[in-house]
Order: structure tokens, then sequence, then C-alpha cells
């Protein structure tokens, strides 16, 4: 994956400007708007059953995470997920605590077999439904990413999409092919969201580029970039999540360029 | 309008800070409530259909977004309209991206019959509401706050009240006088929750002043002198969102008088 | 109540991290979660029924805030308050808006009668549970702390537990002790969520304290600390929230021995 490519992407999405159709926990729905609008994507929130698939189909990407789900949201979120599905439209799936609770359980696993382009989780929810773990406690994982590239492997395999498994250094494969993702701050694990906002930006990537790998990538490496940048001048968890937003609308194509990349299994 | 009304309406808001009821949509709710905290105002946020009614007959305004609506928000909306047309409170309709998507295009005509107080959105929705347009592609306006102004005037002579068209330049009309509002920034744009937020300004202005039309340009000039100026020290969109909350906070009689307002047709 | 007990309330809860399971308000559960990240805890919202009870009972502590409650909600929060007095767990409750309206007055009584650990809340809401009062208007107090020394006094006894009632000093009792709590400062009324990311911090502390009433003080504690530091440098309402964030994560087990208490009826 060169730094072309990378380049390319960034200019791509400041170009479509993609329209992300997200259903997604109502804790981090803010910071996902935020961050999309930061990056130059559009988001949108529509999780009513009787619209979801309708604006699945309009959308240009399409987020489901589970952090808050409900009967209500998971009817929704199957319907935009199969209404994408049909009409060959991206979407990410963001199987949170996923293994820790029956629920949820249940339905990523009915999600991951809609076959998601691309699965954003930790460590300990990729291995749950990967079928490799039990889960974490709640949004925490209580594993490395790299602890998950077998499962995270066989999982991408499975769902013939990407799977990304976030961490201090992340884990990004396609079932063959395996980039890591450094750079970032441990400031990101501290503000509520980040890692949903990230799945949101997979997305916004994941429309614009031929090839899921390289959007997933896109999205990780921006996202590790301007958190590193942030964390340069905040004063703290609060300071850090408004100038990562800041951040976020001011990566450049050659900065992302230069995003800490590495291939290789 | 002259200037010693709009700083009359600063001055009325702040002492009688009137209480918000706001059934909204669940990405905007913080920033609404914030907005409304800066001003002046007391925000209250109550969407469960038993207290709906009970709560806007309470309240000095009320405000219904329906940006993330469904079956149970929608009752409390409809309940929650009529009370408050009942009681002779006022209340703003937003129709957040009515016009791409059925269910809540037809709520938002039911809505638009009980006679709301005003109507605030973007071009792309009043045209929708006015049935002079398809909508636009969520909440993103596909036309400019002119292309919009035979639809306001007809809509504000159906609903009999005020209808507000967002954009650069806010166009504002009660069906025979029409303002226009500039200044403000594209910055408001990338910070999501802002033209929500507005709506509900509009609510608590339309709560302290006899005349909706008056009401509804104070709110529209107070957003866009806070916006321009946020922009003049934001170092991004997530300073700018935190710098405008300040300046909603800072605005003055004195200032408001001095908004970029126009009139005529 | 001495400061060597502070500090060490302080201290366990940056070394247990305690995993606070949210059941609250929409309009807050980013602060919420930012503030429990803050302080060195961690937040999880988890308000599906089938699912609250299980989350409840893996807990370290729950939160039950009543501010947009509705029948589903509600019946999670019946279901995570019963898991959590049978699993031993403390949980605290928020009995927002109580008095002001017929629903939740109804439910907050069944969530009281089921023993929290700590009730929080302002005098209006505080003296509405109690039996005292007819409740204030939405989430503000028409009351001061100090008039509901009675009814939370009689609360406490009731419930066998704490009662918190916040105001510009804070009134805190187990039925037989009594601490006030000062500094802190306005703007934490002008900040959406500030008083329910409290009653999710007091959820952390007695997390980690043998005695519900130090950690219902050392929470409160905390967050006038924060304020106070906050106020200084903040320049409106919007950056006031972003610096009280990191206030509260800086602040040390030696700033919180400085805590201005005082003991007495």
């Amino acid at each position: 994956m060169d730094s072309a490519t990378l380049s390319a992407a960034r200019t791509a999405l400041r170009d479509a400007a993609p329209l992300v159709h997200c259903l997604t926990n109502t804790v981090v729905q803010t910071i996902t708007a935020n961050a999309l609008l930061a990056v130059g994507a559009a988001p949108a929130m529509v999780d009513e059953p009787k619209e979801a698939a309708e604006f699945a189909a309009i959308a240009s990407a399409v987020l489901v995470n589970v952090g808050t789900v409900h009967e209500r949201t998971a009817a929704a979120m199957l319907l935009a997920a199969r209404a994408a599905s049909d009409a060959g439209t991206p979407w990410v799936l963001d199987p949170v605590a996923v293994g820790a609770l029956g629920f949820r359980t249940s339905l990523a696993a009915e999600l991951a077999d809609l076959g998601p382009t691309v699965v954003r989780g930790n460590a300990s929810e990729v291995m749950a439904l990967a079928g490799a773990g039990a889960g974490g406690r709640g949004v925490d994982s209580t594993a490395a990413a790299d602890d998950a590239v077998e499962a995270a492997t066989a999982l991408a395999r499975r769902t013939g999409g990407v799977v990304a498994v976030s961490g201090p250094v992340d884990l990004i494969t396609d079932g063959t092919r395996t980039v890591r993702v450094g750079g970032g701050d441990a400031l990101l694990t501290r503000t509520t969201g980040a890692g949903c906002a990230l799945g949101a930006l997979v997305a916004a990537y994941v429309a614009v580029t031929d090839d899921p790998l390289t959007g997933a990538v896109a999205a990780h490496g921006h996202v590790a970039l301007a958190a590193a940048s942030a964390a340069r001048t905040a004063a703290g968890p609060g300071s850090f999540a408004i100038a990562w937003l800041d951040a976020l609308d001011a990566v450049t194509a050659d900065d992302l360029a230069g995003a800490d990349l590495r291939e290789g299994p």
C-alpha cells in the first residue's frame, strides 16, 4: 500500500463528500457526526425501521454500530444492512461489546452473515464475533490487537470483507494481506466515541476507494495522525477531543501519505 | 424591524429564561441544550408520549425536530404540538430531511397542519414541506435559501405562522413581510446540530416576543453574530463549536441591534 | 470525614477503574461517559431490557437516571436496579424532573423502594421523591439544597442509603451524618449534564469505597474542585465544559483532601 494510494483516498474523500448513513449508539452520535463533517463527509442518522432501508439505498455508505442497540434499532440495522448489500453499497459493522452480552452477540452474528465490507472492533469483540473468545468488559478490550490476528483473518475470509482490529497498533486484514497502523495516542481511549467515529470514517473512506483494505487503512491512518497532532496541544481528555476534531479537518493528502504503516503477516 | 426591537428581545430572553421543551433528534440534544443554556434559556427534553403533552403545557415554548424520529417519538411530537396549540404556547417545527424519506414527510405534513408558530429548515426541506420540491440529501440542502422564497411564503400563509429558511443568507417570512439575515460563517455547516440548535433558539425567542417574525429574526441574528465571532478564534470545526457556545452567551442586547438584516421581498 | 479518607477514595478510583453501567438520558450520555473516563472509570451504556440485568450483574456500579425515560428504558431500569440490588452492587438513582411529571414520578417511587445506595438530585426532586414537595420546573430546582434537609434525611432513612442534594452548597446525608460540600462554580448549572455526570461519578466512587457517604462526598468534592479550576480559565459555558473534563482528570488524591467540606446537621 503505497503513499500515493493513501493520498488519493484523502483527496477522493474531500471531493466526493460521501453521505454516510449511521445507525449507531446514542452515546457517540454527536462526535461521529462531527468527525465525519471534519474530514469532509456528510453524516445522517436514521434508525426508524420504516426509513432505514430507504435511506441506506441512497447513502454512499452505511455504518452499523450496536453500542446501544435495542429491538427497534436492531430491526432497522438488519434492514439497512440488507439494503446496502443489495445495492452494492459498502457498509461497516462495529460489534461493540459483542461477546459480553447475549442479545447483541446474536444480532452481530446475523449481521456478519450479511457480508459487511468492513468489520471494525477491538480485539475482544473481533475474537467474540469470530467465535474465538468470550468478549471483553463492555467497550474495553481485554486483549491486544495482535492477539486477534488469527480470528481477524478467519473472520475476513468468512465475510469476504476486511476486518480491522483497533489497539495501540491497529491490525487490518482482508484475509490475505495484513497492514498494521501505528501512531495515534492513548488519549483516544479516554474520549468516548473515538473508536466508534473511526468506524464511521472507515465507511466514508470505503465509499471513495475501490479497495476496502485501502479505505480501512486510510481511515485508521487519518485518525492516528490527527490523534498524535491533538495530543501535542491538549491539556487533558476534554481538550483532546476538540483538538482531534480540528486535526481531522487539517490532515491533508500529503499528511496521510506519511501515516505509520507496516505490511506483513 | 428596528434595532431597538431586537435589543429588547435579547433583554427579554435573559430576563424570562424561558423553559423550552425540546422533542428533538438524539444527535443534537446536547448542543441544543447547551445553546439554550448559553443564551439564558432553560432546556428540557421529554419525548415519552405519556409525558409529552403534560410537559408541553407547562413549557414556555416547544420545539419539534424530526431528525431521528421513530414511532414512539412521532406520537409524542403530535401530542406535544397539539397541547402547545391548545394552550396557545408557541412551537417550532424543524422538518429535518423531509422530502427525502416517506415516514417523516407524512408526519411533518400532519404537524404543519397543526399550525406551528415557526417552521425552520433548509431550502430543500421547506420546499418539500410546501409541496414544491422533492427534498435534499439527508440534512443537506441542495438549494439556496432564496430558491425557497415562494415556497416559504406559501407555507407561511398556509400555516398562519412564520417560515425561516437557513442558508448563507437566511430568509424569514410571515407570508407578508420578509427579512434576510446575513453574517454567520460556513463553519456552522460543519458543526452537527448548529441548525437544529437554531430551531431551539427560535422557540426561546418566540416565547418572549409578541411577534413571531421578530422572535425568529432575533434568533437567526443571534446565531449569526455568535458564529462570526467564533470563526475569528477557531482553529477548526471542533474548536469552532465550543467558541460558538461561548459567543452565544456573550451576545448582548447592543450586539444584537447590529445584526445584518435586510427587509424586502 | 477526614482528608486521608478522601485521598484514599481518589487513589482507589484510579486503581480500580470501576465499570459503571449507566442507564441515563440521551442528552447527557456523552458528557457522562467522558466524565467517567476523565476521572479514571470505565463507562458503558446498556438500556435494552434483554441486556440490562445481565450487564448490571457484571458492572462495578449502576446509574439509573430518568431524564428521558420512556417505556422500554423504564423496564430496563427496573431490571438493572433489581439485578444490582440482588448482586450487592451499589447503584445510584437520579430522579430528574420527578414531581413535575406523572410517569417518571411513579417510576422513581418504585425505584426508590428497591433501595438505591445513593439518591442524587436537586432539592425539588429530592423533596418530591420524599413526598414533601410538588417538584420543580424540569431539571431546574425551585428550592435551595438546605430546604430539602428534612426531606433528604427522611428519604435516606427510608431507603437505607445516602441522599445527596445538589446546589451552590451540596447537602449529603445518610440519615444520621450530614456533610455539606462547597466550592464549585455556577457555570456547572449552565453545562448540560454536569449534574447527571455527577450522579455517574457518585456511582464510580461508591464502587470503590466501603462507606457510601464517603463515596458520595468524594464525588461531590471532586466535581466542585474541578469546576472551580475550570472556571478560572473558561471564556464562557462552552469552554467551561471542556476545561471541566480536563480538570476532572487532573484532580489528585492530594487535591481531593482539600475539598471544601463541613460536617454537622
